[in-house]
């Protein structure tokens, strides 16, 4: 079966440093930029130059690095945004001018107090601005999500008519559930005449956890790039998960979708995100928290030594992350205290890891975790032979 | 239209519990059951009691204390597992016996060196011990995530027959897709003869960050019960939020379903599970991190100040948090200053905003967040009038 290929449009440093307590500088932007190049992205959103001269430079520095990836910079659907944009990325090989406008009625009406032809004009009027500038251009609808599907289906056919060559449908809100998003994106692939031209951009927040879902049912009903940042970062609940994502894509085969990430970087570029932003990921967060390979329980424990597939679908090296962890809990069964009596070299019998194990619970239930050293008391206590130790 | 209840099974005290460093005694289990039940869960359960003597205790303790909600334990499929939960669970007003065996080809082969004509046998006679000792019995089919449809129906239709209340689809392994999970509730629906006798119970696992998806795809199929944790705690990456899958169904109204949960009790019932498990939450984690309601950009604080649903979609009070922040970064635009710098006292005109502007993107491209005290020294540099200080 022939594959897609998906782009992954990272925007850990626009979307995800509008977070606070996140702002970073440009030597800090630029360490990042590096690492999510090397890590596979295939375009990379540096930041928002109108916003202020330190992301003004923080883009102008980025194009001048990272040659490999698309650099897009954002812009809203003014004139001076995109004039300033453009000069940000002028030093880009391959520049993106990402710019749009709120469609929703809610945003038509109470962001900007207009009507939506007004909102079509300014649209289509954006994108031409923009391509004066720059070949690709990004136009995203503003809360799509929200966006009456027949409304949202005119302004994309406009945009793309007008050059736009991505056409990002953003949840901005995070308020879809999957189905409703997929079928958005499946909407635009059979009422818009022109969108085979251009690239449908799945855009989703993850105010109701739906976040990665929803971008990969968008994928699934026709979209061919998905906008994340790493770790999920992003504001209030933040955006998608890159790392979610690319594993979904890459677990889920039978799809039919491929990116280029190279998924054996995942956990060390989720360190370097979280250390630089000073962002903590909490330990049960999928792919890259400190849990993710992580058995306590001693039904777990038992399948995993006998099959680690029993209870893992991803190798933990296949995203950069430790080999998985036996914890010792009180939660935990013979099985697994056996393992570690053998793996920090002890010898025994049936019987013994029986009057071992009731020992063993003992302690445990004392403790949160039961270390090494409660084990070697315990086989002192209990005159257990040592081997090849 | 009718709305349909769903009830929410939480498992934080026995799924939740099994995370490294999350183990709870007697005392703290007692605490969080009481707030659970105040939060209004319809299902609690409370441990595994043949996993150790104190976790036995924890379970006959909370059964003792905790009178308006069913409470669970947590057994193999193993005759002494089912004696030891149904004693643990003596004093219980509304007593539950949650026991089970894995059944997909890779549990029943590595797992039990079995087959499934085995598997069945002992799935129908765990059931029947069960029922010995109380009326309400949930089954689980371990693994049924990756369980072929046609042997799960079969297995389901016999524990039915055998008496189980509620029967629970584990995606154990967190691999399915949406669309996967509902399917397999509605393959249920439709082919297992008596279905209706029993309640078909969601219980997803985040390894791809699709739990909360996973359970409202399976709920919308035909399921009406949720088994999942506070702050999506859980082995690994942990199981389905709790809070998010009651705020979909609350926001989504629509869809036809509604839970008991008390809404504004989620994120003081957050903070307490968090410190009680000394499990961090991260600041961008849906309805219950830090900044899920705070604005840091520019176009989003504009839009916020001008009508708070262009940029939300909840009601920060609706779930306990506090109200919604505007946070000053070099992000910022200024309606959000100005906002701002009359929260704090000052008068100023269009022009002042302008000049004023200028000089707070000079201090904030230099700090990750502007506070008050910057303001005020702007303030004076400027001679700003203050009024109402």
């Amino acid at each position: 079966m022939p594959q897609r290929k998906i782009d992954i449009f990272d925007t850990t440093l626009r979307d995800g440093e509008q977070v606070p307590g996140c702002k970073l500088n440009t030597k800090e932007k630029i360490e990042l930029a590096i690492a999510l190049e090397d890590l596979g992205v295939d375009i990379l959103e540096a930041g928002f130059p109108i916003s202020s001269p330190g992301d003004f430079n923080s883009v102008r520095e980025i194009s001048k690095v990272v040659k490999n990836v698309t650099i897009t910079a954002l812009s809203r659907a003014v004139q001076k945004d995109i004039e300033v944009a453009a000069d940000a990325l002028k030093y880009a090989v391959r520049p993106r001018i990402h710019t749009g406008i709120g469609t929703s009625d809610l945003h038509i009406k109470s962001k900007f107090n207009s009507n939506r032809e007004d909102i079509l004009q300014r649209a289509i009027q954006c994108v031409k601005w923009a391509r004066n500038f720059v070949d690709d251009v990004e136009f995203y609808a503003e809360d799509a999500g929200r966006t009456d599907n027949e409304y949202l289906a005119r302004v994309i056919e406009a945009v793309i008519g007008a050059g736009a060559s991505v056409v990002n449908i953003p949840d901005t809100t995070g308020y879809c559930l999957p189905h409703q998003y997929g079928d958005k994106i499946a909407y635009l692939k059979n009422n818009v005449s022109n969108i085979d031209k251009a690239t449908i951009s799945c855009h989703c927040h993850n105010d109701l956890g739906l976040a990665t879902a929803n971008s990969i049912a968008g994928v699934i009903a026709g979209a061919g790039q998905i906008e994340c940042t790493i770790n999920g970062l992003g504001e209030r609940a933040g955006n998608t998960s890159l790392e979610e994502c690319v594993m979904i894509l890459k677990q889920h085969h039978s799809l039919g979708f491929y990116t280029n990430i190279k998924t054996e970087k995942l956990n060390p570029m989720s360190r370097l995100v979280s250390d630089t932003m000073r962002m903590p990921v909490q330990p049960n967060k999928a792919i890259v928290g400190g849990n993710a390979f992580a058995h306590s329980s001693g039904i777990h424990q038992d399948g995993f030594l006998k099959d680690a597939l029993t209870y893992e679908i991803i190798n933990p090296r296949d995203v950069g992350a430790d080999d998985s962890k036996i914890v010792l809990t009180a939660r935990s069964g013979r099985s697994a205290l056996a393992h570690r009596f053998q793996k920090i070299g002890y010898q025994f019998n049936r019987n013994d890891v029986d009057a071992l194990y009731q020992q063993f619970l003992v302690v445990a239930d004392k403790k949160k975790e039961v270390q090494d050293e409660d084990l070697h008391q315990m086989a002192k206590e209990y005159q257990l032979t040592v081997v090849n130790a």
